[in-house]
């Protein structure tokens, strides 16, 4: 026993740093009464917990799960696990305490480092949807109060508008009155004012500060978790290396740079080859990268394919006879090809995750991270592509490659390209985004995350009613560990950042086509961060805590999306909506400086003689000379009619130049918010700062307390050998400092 | 003297950390002997060298500074001084030695980190310009090699070639021939050709490279020089505190972040009011940023006084009757021109330098730190703006806004603006860019560097010819530092980090139009780097060593000049040189897909008619009836003669496409490598990683001996005191790593 801890008693009393700093807990929306009332210490063994009366109340009525956990005061340990657990299921995991800020602290107590960063961001990320979800509610309603006051919708819609339009299809469709498209002019005016300009930057600006803000959160929560001298053991390959000798040679290991690049001209390569090559069946080298390419492949046919069946379905419909069917075609045929849009987009999500992890198992990753960040990555970008083709295509190609009346452009030489409504794309883009961020939101993440769990517990109920009595009494002996047993295992953070990070997209990504992204967001946040909550305590068996200090390659991929979101934002502005031409004609071309003449001035001309044989319509309606459609194009009286004219190449120009200005502007202003903003937060440095002096001082005084105790036994001995030594042991009595004094004094 | 040192005897061995690594040297060009021959202990206090044979003999010559070090061996210090000193004289600070590598680590040794690192920087920028030479001369060897198959320029000296240009001046000057414009078509291709644009997208990866190695080598600087662990003392503001009581009040200084946002605000307003109230005289509120922009406001004013010179000076010029006075006055007034630009920059630049201290005086910043950054923006700010403002005006105004004949846009109502010569504005943007670089290096940086030094020791000389033979007599009876405190003092890094970053936006920023840059500014630096050695060894009182773990804000700067070298290079291929409207013309407008008639397309017509009253030319010389101009507008025969035509639009939309396109393909590429290239070198995390579980082995074994020594002592009494006490003592033994223990497993 003497042999075993001999350390003098002085010292042992001033080892334990103090650490002042209050309770921890992230704020969600208003302090929980729970993390003002009750002081805890977080770094001891103990968990002591001041109660109020009314939560002893409320742990009077039974609970399953409370009551699961033992008498309490019963023994040391089960009173500390089953009352942080009943105070997560109480207080964190339940829909009634929405307002309230997230016990962040408990969170990481029970669940480790890993899973209290993901509710950490996940809460940031709620509370800063706040203030986004409101700018965006007044840009909307904004929206609602101006719609009376556009010029243009009004000239659309005024009585005395006779433009005749071309007609929409070959054949059956007929001529049709501008006056028609009224009501979507009128609507696409909510998405496509002034005011979404101002909000994208501000939502750019919004992203930035997000991430500035999560990076300021990140460092305080390291530093009240202890993890600011914490490093990954990934790093040592070294020790790495003994563990997989059959695999990987250690000049491998000291190659990764090389490697890194290597993979990436590969990659590269690999894709070059799938695209010069389509035809050869000989791609069997690199395996994965071809089958991500082949993935992605996947998504654009069908979304071609969803565009070709918009084409039939509308063409089909067209034909009928019946005319409440034709005035009803636009609305159906796009929430029927959106609503499939948003089916294949569910299912292939699902194909995905697993092509994904397929993919990466093939790639025999050399550690768990790495495995982990190679699975995040492929699974983002399929997922990524899988929900934003359809949406891109709607916002940049949808309408831009028609052709002409006349000449129009055609697929599989029947079909003709689709055309947008006469208020721009921006109006199908907004229906499009809205049914998939709900869609998927509603049917993916809460459906599938509260219907499967509440199904099979009713097919357990089931099946156990069906049971012997025999059985049931068995099951009743079982312990907590067995019983828990029977729960799903924890799959990991993944699919959860997933979703979030698809979610951000849409917030971030199209913002300026539909302001309301941000309020759908919270309030699925709202309920997301409560069910995930409900989950991780109730539902999976309760997951191996693991340290992180940071959320890894989330950040990265949050990062990518906001700079992403700048050019997109840019491009839905400038070629989606009908801004820039608005603004070009109002200081170009506008006689008087107002916007009176607008709609006239975006629809060219075109002379019916000139339409294809087989192609003019089958029945007229009207006795028409000229058509309109919306282009510009020279008028057929030109000298060179239907060539494009010199208003598209201006407004081109000035589409193009707002690009340049917004991108630019946008990015500087986010670098500004980047430099502004500190990434560690004052106090927390300071307060490194001072704890670093109490170690050293902390330090100081536990030498000393082992001089004075070796003083003590002086008088019996030794006190030669001492002397000698002792000045040089003093000069190195703090380690950390000592070796920097003398570097500059010679 | 038992009570001040009384540490145990075994513990005193095993403090000192192994530090394997070798004396570490920056690489310039070639490995010095001095470094692979002679290994050395950094870390204790004495440095001991093995010296090759070729050195001591080359030492055995007499030279000044190496006499004043006194006899070698004399005494302990002087040695060591004395030789770290000759060897940096003797294998550093010598043009002999310019294609060695710099001894990095002598340099730290004798300067400090801080200067070390700015020489390490220094070696690495000019080591990173070789590549970017090389390519620079084969790109404009490729411009060379091809001069003769370029299209444009063979139809403008082509001899049949007849067209009449219109005249350059009002009144004074005669229509021309385009054929005369033949030798200025064939030296721009020199500089606008297709390798261009490659080398523009190169350049602006080699910045991000450069930035990437720069990190690596800071880092690998960091572990050599042991600054891994090292702080600035900066942070600890309260400390500060109590030695600033009546300037600041302590809230102040926990408010920084919200100052911050305030003093953005303020200067944005001071900016704004400035803007808005440029007639008012109430400005003087905020006098620091008021200068600023006042400062600023003088350059623009003189580059527009050159302007004016220029225009001037063209038109006395014209109007004399000396033929070969009149085909002499481009190339006189250009270089007139460039010249004055450059003597007033560098007037300029020393008065700046002067206002940018005033202003940061007038701030009173609250740290030397502080200070220090304040002052290095606003001087860059002025320097820079200085130095680029005629550069930019040339590659982005000239010639822009010029108007067409019979209306051309005048200032002060008698002055025709400028018009670039037919090869585009790119070659005079050359012209100006080579003469303002080589000028600035070659008057600013070597001249002043050298020569003035030179002139104070040949007047010290005179001087002291005159003196007595007493004087003289005592003077050399001097101690070392009394006469080395006659040398200058050291008056900080900021002027060669300013010339150096100058010099990078030199390099970086029109590289598109000066592919020579690169070469060089290599050509300068080789010189630079022993040209600033000789200065800091011989010239200067040597400066008191300061620690830094990075350069601090010039990282930043670089950074900023590296995104916006992106940026400009985009416009200066877009809208200087003439690539996109020849590919335009390509695959636009040319009937055979050849360059074949390009010079005719951006010619349009001008009937000499419809000039007004008094600035048709008085001595035509020709009989015109239509004369030539440079622009894309309609032809006088057209319904709406002289109107900005199809073809103007067109160009200008594919011209901000392209710089959409570049400008994303380029930072996407950046970012690519910045992701590519990991931050810390794989050997140096490694090594650190091994040295923390040494640290911690130490530590055990440490703890270990002096339980033993206490073990050894047992025997004779306080054996209880120390059992009580020895279980809590022994589990924090390692006080780093014991906290994250017990985390996880409650």
């Amino acid at each position: 026993m003497a042999q075993l801890s001999p350390v003098p008693p002085p010292v042992t009393t001033s080892t334990t740093l103090p650490r002042l700093s209050p309770p921890f807990c992230l704020p969600l929306l208003f302090p929980s009464p729970l993390h003002t009332f009750r002081p805890f210490i977080y770094h001891g063994s103990t968990l002591s917990l001041y109660v109020p009366p009314d939560i002893v109340i409320r742990r009077g009525k039974k609970r399953e799960l409370a009551s699961n956990c033992g008498p309490c005061n019963a023994c040391y340990v089960l009173t500390f696990c089953c009352s942080v657990f009943q105070l997560l299921y109480e207080e964190w995991a339940s829909y009634s305490v929405f307002y309230k800020y997230q016990p962040i602290g408990l969170v990481r107590k029970y669940f480790g480092e890993k899973i209290g960063l993901y509710f950490a961001w996940l809460g940031l990320y709620t509370q800063m949807l706040i203030p986004a979800s409101l700018v965006g509610v007044i840009v909307f309603l904004y929206g609602c109060a101006t719609v009376d006051d556009n010029i243009p919708s009004m000239e659309i819609c005024h009585p005395r508008n006779n433009i005749t339009m071309c007609p929409l299809c070959d054949r059956a469709c007929s001529y049709w009155k501008l006056k028609e498209a009224c009501g979507t002019a009128r609507a696409s005016h909510l998405f496509d004012n002034p005011a979404t300009v101002f909000f994208s930057i501000f939502m750019a600006l919004w992203a930035a500060m997000f991430m500035e803000h999560w990076k300021r959160r990140q460092m305080r929560l390291n530093y009240e978790w202890d993890l600011t001298g914490f490093e990954e053991e990934e790093v040592s390959a070294l020790q790495l290396e003994s563990c997989i000798p059959l695999l990987f040679k250690p000049t491998e290991i000291a190659e990764e740079t090389t490697n890194k690049w290597k993979q990436t001209v590969q990659s590269a390569m690999a894709g070059l080859k799938l695209v010069l090559s389509v035809s050869s069946p000989r791609i069997h080298t690199y395996p994965t990268h071809t089958t991500l390419w082949k993935s992605i492949g996947v998504t654009f046919a069908i979304v071609f394919g969803v565009i070709l069946y918009r084409i039939s379905t509308k063409t089909a419909l067209h034909m009928s006879n019946n005319p409440t069917t034709r005035s009803n075609v636009r609305l159906t045929v796009k929430t029927t090809a959106a609503i499939i849009n948003l089916v294949v987009i569910l299912i292939l999500d699902e194909v995905y995750g697993a092509v994904a992890r397929w993919l990466t198992v093939l790639e025999v990753p050399k550690t768990d991270k790495s495995f982990e960040e190679r699975l995040i990555f492929k699974t983002f970008i399929l997922k990524f592509v899988n929900a934003f083709t359809p949406i891109i295509y709607i916002a940049f190609f949808r309408g831009r490659l028609v052709g002409r009346p006349g000449s129009y452009l055609y697929v599989f030489e029947s079909y003709r390209m689709e055309e947008c409504a006469h208020g721009g794309c921006l109006m199908e883009l907004c229906i499009q985004l809205s049914i998939t961020m709900l869609g998927k939101q509603l049917i993916q993440n809460n459906l599938f995350e509260i219907g499967i769990p509440k199904l099979k517990k009713l097919i357990r109920y089931i099946k156990s009613k069906r049971r012997s009595f025999q059985e049931e009494e068995r099951e009743k002996k079982l312990q907590r560990y067995e019983t828990d047993h029977f729960l799903e295992p924890f799959a990991g953070l993944t699919p959860e950042y997933m979703e979030m990070i698809i979610q951000f997209g849409f917030v971030t990504l199209f913002v300026a086509s539909f302001p309301l992204a941000p309020l759908f967001a919270l309030l699925n946040n709202i309920i997301e961060i409560r069910l995930d909550a409900k989950k991780f305590v109730a539902e999976l068996r309760r997951p191996v805590a693991a340290r992180a200090k940071d959320i890894g390659i989330w950040y990265n991929l949050l990062r990518a999306v906001a700079k992403v979101a700048v050019i997109i934002n840019a491009f839905v502005i400038s070629f989606t909506s009908d801004f820039i031409p608005r603004l070009v004609y109002q200081y170009m071309y506008s006689p008087d400086g107002s916007m009176h003449g607008f709609v006239n001035h975006t629809l060219s001309y075109f002379n019916v003689s000139n339409f294809q044989d087989g192609k003019e319509p089958m029945d007229p309606q009207h006795q028409v000379e000229m058509c309109r459609y919306k282009d510009y194009r020279e008028p057929p009286w030109s000298n060179t009619p239907y060539v494009i004219s010199k208003e598209f190449w201006a407004v081109l120009a000035a589409r193009l130049a707002f690009v340049i200005v917004f991108q630019n502007v946008v990015m500087l202003m986010s670098d500004i918010v980047d430099w502004l903003i500190p990434d560690i937060p004052k106090d927390i440095s300071l307060q490194i700062h001072k704890e670093k002096i109490l170690m050293v001082e902390l330090f100081m005084k536990e030498e000393q307390g082992k001089i004075q105790f070796i003083d003590s036994m002086i008088p019996c001995g030794g006190k030669e050998k001492r002397n000698n030594h002792a000045p040089i042991a003093r000069s190195r009595s703090i380690p950390h400092t000592h070796s920097h004094t003398h570097a500059n004094n010679f």
